[in-house]
């Protein structure tokens, strides 16, 4: 009996402007898929209530966050100089990535432009992009969490986000979230199929050819 | 309201062995899909019963069969000194394209490879592996159509299919046909979404930030 072929597995980044669904259809996937996880990042700020280490961030000081940055650990970052700051830690990918599993990230342009400096071809950036900014600002009205100074600021931001999909492997529009789920999932199917990431191809063929 | 993202379509080329499942997983493509057709082929091969001009194949003369080469009227084509000659004419792929429909061919690897060099970005070459050549063997048996010669010389031609799946884009092994078909989908619907393809997204991008 022939192995299933061994596969790496692929990165994907999920960016979207606030309110644009970003959290459903992560949430969506990581249900409904096997073999993916969501990459836990590290930040220095406090821990929230509710909020577990390991879980929803790495909780770790500012000294220990300056140690990965100069140690290049982290295959992302965000450091401001006012506020805490984030990363992505490379161990834990790449340890899921060996293991064939494959990794979402859910990160804004910026980070796109790290990832694919530093791993190029196992990256696929994904753009979420609303039907509209008229539908994505009652979105985020409809949510009634933030004030509307904040919304303002939000919608401004919401601007670069959507332009900035020209730059993605992938644009997706939400406009069902259903849909929207339904492609996402098709780029992470193909991708296992995908002949870059089939490591173990050569293998494989060999035990097809002996299995006369 | 904004409009659908406008895309150009793209040339999926399936390959497998005989026996590989490649029809079975066509003639699925086709039922479970939208927006997608199957290429049409030109042969200088008389036309035999129950077979329709036009859909089956385009039936034409050697003559038109060398102006068509001549006129660089073919994506790619099977010019033996002896035999019927076979080919897949550019025009009506290229409208499909254009207007944004999918086109499936099914074709062997000198056809990738042709297609390569004259539409090399719109084309998605993807090779069905058998799980073993015992199990090919054994539907070819199972198939009942063929003599014990013809699936010897069937056989030796697998093991050359086989081995050439490492130059394809994507490589899915069809031991369960639901679960190949699945596969065959997410790359075509992975296809929709990728940025190339979406020849109308600066027009889009325009129309979600006007509409406030």
């Amino acid at each position: 009996m022939t192995e299933e072929i061994q596969r790496q597995g692929t990165m994907f980044i999920f960016s979207a402007p606030s309110g644009g669904g970003k959290s459903s259809v992560i949430k969506k996937l990581l249900k409904e898929l096997d073999d993916i996880q969501l990459s836990v990042s590290v930040t220095t700020r406090g821990m929230r209530e509710g909020e577990v280490d390991g879980k929803d961030y790495y909780f770790i000081s500012e000294e220990k966050f300056k140690e990965l940055v100069q140690d290049k650990a982290l295959y992302e970052y965000v450091d401001s100089d006012f506020g805490p700051k984030y990363g992505t830690p490379k161990k834990p990918v790449d340890d899921l990535l060996c293991a064939g599993k494959d990794v979402i990230l859910d990160l804004d342009y910026p980070g796109v432009q790290q990832l694919r400096k530093l791993a190029g071809n196992r990256v696929k950036a994904i753009a979420l992009v609303p039907p509209s900014l008229r539908v994505l600002r009652e979105r985020l009205i409809n949510r009634g969490t933030d004030a509307a100074d904040v919304i303002e600021r939000r919608m401004n931001m919401a601007e670069k986000r959507v332009k900035e999909c020209e730059f993605y492997d992938y644009v997706i529009v939400n406009d069902d979230l259903d849909a929207a789920v339904m492609q996402a999932k098709a780029v992470i199917l193909a991708a296992r199929a995908e002949k870059q990431n089939l490591c173990g191809l050569e293998t494989y063929v060999r035990q097809v050819l002996e299995d006369k």
